[in-house]
């Protein structure tokens, strides 16, 4: 069920990639047929903004590596620091040693996508649905898959006009980049470089 | 010629990647027979700890894409606050138009890379040489170079024993993450997640 007590904006697709430009941590959800699963990707980036496509590395050995191949689909959503023990979490737990999908496991509330239908992670701060495009090779080379976003939300508390706006946003909707064993460094504060002047010749 | 002011140490190889992990903007040099540039990059990734591995995006357009073909190598250098404006400016600028190298025309300090000879950035807090893996149709098609770090080195203030301890970190020394039109998120705040227990069945 999507969480309404916050506002959701569809961003627009050639502003997708900017969502990603700073770095943070993902969660990568999938499904195929009744399963579904979501773990945690420090490694992705942007690779164009129009078309919006994105690589990402996915482990051969988790189950979301097995989702993923058979859907030829996946969703990024993006945690904020109010989630950073589910993120934690959801990438210490491989979804292949579990009875019940991760999402029930540890009680992660989600929401359907609007073009592919794939679970997103409710209470993160943005959204992305993405189809696999066909890379055999450096996914079996170096886990790394490119995908093209169909759908991408963000909440408008700190995207918004296609722009993040974190410099002001509340402590708890800060982005996560994951440094190590559960640590993460967070998006406190923003600072504006300016263009310098070429150095004088003398 | 190298910086002294502050206390560099080689960094482990099968660490390199943890320098990327949590998706700093970066700095990609390179150097081809007496030409060398510098850019900057928000699109990078790890994509395998050992051997260390890496993707990074090098548009076509520029003028380091030319270099890094022609030589077949590249050197990312991790910027930290007090670069923000030459992070900015080397990154608005393309070595295309210049007629001397951005290193000089923008009056940036370099020294050697300790394998390749590659000129990395004095004031960055962690470098990385690194051999190009031949992947010309993600070259073509994504613009995305996957390499080998060859070398890595760090500042000990900000990264030791193969972690960052970017939590108390000089604030000068903060990692920077392009958020757009030159503003960056910076590693002010660093939070410790902790693993949570699975959710109790009823």
């Amino acid at each position: 069920m999507v969480n309404t007590s916050y506002p959701i904006a569809a961003v627009a697709l050639a502003h997708a990639s900017r969502l990603l430009n700073h770095g943070p941590t993902v969660l990568i959800s999938s499904a195929h047929g009744a399963q579904r699963n979501v773990m945690a990707a420090a490694w992705s980036m942007p690779v164009e903004f129009d078309p919006p496509r994105i690589a990402v590395v996915v482990d051969k050995r988790t189950f979301t590596r097995q989702l993923v191949e058979a859907s030829g689909q996946l969703a990024i959503s993006i945690p904020c620091r109010a989630l950073a023990d589910v993120t934690y979490t959801v990438g210490s737990v491989s979804g292949h040693d579990l009875s019940v999908d991760k999402f029930h496991h540890l009680g992660i509330d989600s929401f359907d996508g609007p073009v592919l239908g794939l679970p997103l992670v409710t209470g993160c701060v943005a959204w992305l649905e993405c189809q696999v495009l066909p890379e055999a090779h450096t996914e079996q080379a170096y886990d790394t898959f490119f995908v093209t976003a169909v759908s991408a939300q963000a909440d408008l508390r700190v995207f918004a006009d296609g722009r993040w706006r974190l410099h002001d946003a509340p402590p708890q909707l800060q982005t996560l980049h994951h440094l190590g064993a559960g640590a993460f460094a967070v998006t406190q504060q923003v600072v504006q470089a300016r263009k310098l002047a070429p150095e004088p010749k003398d």
